[in-house]
């Protein structure tokens, strides 16, 4: 039997996750949210695993958050009873019966934006009292989200159909356009929430959770949200450096690369192209990451397998194993079967591939 | 027992695939080919499914390419037994050990571009003299690749460190720049070959392969070149229209998604995000893929699971089922498990995730 690979002698590219750290990133933010008062509802859609999530969960975190109802079904089967689909989604019939059963097993949360999406939902489900609607608010990212004042009207409706509301929810993505917009954004979150719960309570209906919070907002939202939803900080990338909401020894997780070729002057090229790091570009910084031990050395480009590097100088010599911090780790784990780890076994990303 | 679910009400986002045109197009890939005297080994990481490779077999591809060990292993497992691993790779012990596996079950070349990547290899394979090497050199692209005159002294190299030449590759990506750049490409492509193949002579090594051509280029190549290995043809995408190498009628696979908000004016929102459709831009078009049933409407705005098409006019409503052609399909068919069919079982994408 061949012994397991060591971190030095693994094939590349891999995903490489810092445990101690993302540990200490769980713990900040969730200490940071209870001496606030406010409930940490993170969402898992970045790392995918059930085990980092069960991280999440000891340190604080009252429930979590998914993307997909595949995802919710990965985590609840592994033991989460509270979660939230923070989107609004198409409900086809089997999706509908998908949705009941998972009431069985869990407090399910579910965003709608549109009387249409309600109407369908409504008529779908057959446990539709077995779910909580949350109304989705746009406070200022212009994707999703009905306008504030339009919250009350929307909420009735889930009412007159029988659905019962649990609140409000937001997502600050404009945060994402600069440091100088987070605390805007934040400021935007909280008061959209405030405005769309007054307008439920116009309509007659509590609005129990206010939900919002981005990674880099979390940690600024107003008094009156009851519930944030991050879900970078526990990894951390190069945009929340950017944003300021990270430090580089707050990354958690990195791309392990080798350099595959020097034969094209000004530049070397590594393992690790858009399959391995996402050709994800940011506005908030160039190319597709950057080089950890390598001052100034920065993915300019990417083919399939290729990360090609501009740089000056002697480049380090084919072989030479480089971490890669990329822009967005969130798309950069969807690549992936596993997190590899320093100390113990991989940890298997058992939500990939659960698009729908 | 549920039924499984039709095209009109399966859970999106999925990949779907017509069979037809893809059959089609690789039919006539391999025609052409045919009455060009050029051999089509196709590289399969564009579909990394073996049953898809099937098709291009039958239909007269001479063996195949791929990019990683991992999809040699896959396809070898299937029955393939002629493969080209067409990129420089760092081999760990481990990899090598592979190597020297595979090549019990296939005729295996792998690409070399440095002297230090060629001692490595010939250091650590048991068996250096099943493998063949092929010298990439660099056509235009500036990735990969040894100036074609400096081809001979590493083939030579190579020999004197008892592996096999086989002949020299390249890859013209450069190609992408552009409509106006495919010709070009093309003949730097065969110019590339040809000087380095007179570079091997020279060192009294013949080269009996001269492999080249990415799907722009491949009906181009010039008289040298004796092999060709497109990727995207088999599928196309809106690259390979913008680029003039592919009609609309051509595209094999495409993304399903629908509608899921239409809340936020001047837009609307599906399903189909960055981990859907990549959020790889491209200097041909703009935004991540077209809504094939709507005339000039974009994807301008991907988050992870949310694709903003801005549209004036009335949008389609929540619900509604639409199609959208992606920017480059190659990084789309990774992020998926299967291609869903029109008329038969889904697709495995047997390759998906093997980055190493």
């Amino acid at each position: 039997m061949r012994t397991p690979p060591t971190l030095e002698n693994r094939a590349t590219p891999y995903l490489l996750i810092d445990l101690e750290v993302a540990e200490a990133n769980a713990r900040v933010m969730a200490d940071a949210l209870r001496n606030r008062g406010i409930s940490l509802r993170p969402h898992v859609k970045t790392h995918k695993s059930t085990s980092l999530a069960r991280i999440q969960r000891v340190l604080g975190a009252d429930g979590i958050t998914v993307a997909t109802i595949g995802e919710a079904e990965v985590f609840i089967a592994a033991g989460f009873d509270d979660i939230f689909i923070a989107r609004p989604l198409w409900i086809t019939a089997d999706a509908a019966a998908k949705l009941d059963q998972l009431t069985l097993s869990a407090n399910l949360r579910i965003g709608v934006d549109s009387r249409r999406g309600v109407q369908s939902l409504a008529e779908q489900l057959q446990r539709r009292e077995s779910i909580e609607v949350m109304v989705e608010i746009d406070s200022g990212q212009h994707r999703t989200g009905v306008h504030p004042s339009q919250a009350g009207p929307l909420a009735l409706h889930c009412q007159s159909l029988g659905l019962r509301i649990a609140g409000v929810f937001t997502h600050g993505g404009h945060s994402y356009a600069g440091p100088g917009a987070v605390s805007r954004a934040a400021a935007d979150e909280s008061e959209a929430l405030e405005t769309a719960s007054r307008s439920l309570e116009d309509h007659g209906i509590a609005a129990t959770v206010l939900s919002a919070g981005s990674s880099p907002t979390a940690l600024e939202l107003g008094g009156g949200v009851t519930e944030a939803r991050p879900g970078t900080y526990l990894l951390n990338d190069r945009q929340q450096i950017a944003l300021g909401a990270a430090r580089l020894d707050q990354v958690a997780a990195v791309v392990a690369t080798r350099v595959i070729s020097t034969a094209v002057p000004g530049q070397f090229v590594v393992d690790a192209g858009s399959k391995a790091l996402t050709a994800e570009s940011s506005s908030l910084v160039e190319g597709y990451g950057f080089v950890r031990e390598l001052d100034g050395a920065v993915v300019t480009r990417v083919s399939e397998h290729h990360g090609i590097i501009s740089y000056q100088g002697t480049p380090p010599p084919e072989g030479t194993l480089l971490h890669v911090v990329p822009n967005h780790i969130c798309t950069v784990v969807n690549l992936y079967d596993q997190f590899i780890t320093q100390a113990s076994d991989p940890i298997t990303i058992d939500a990939r591939g659960h698009l729908t």
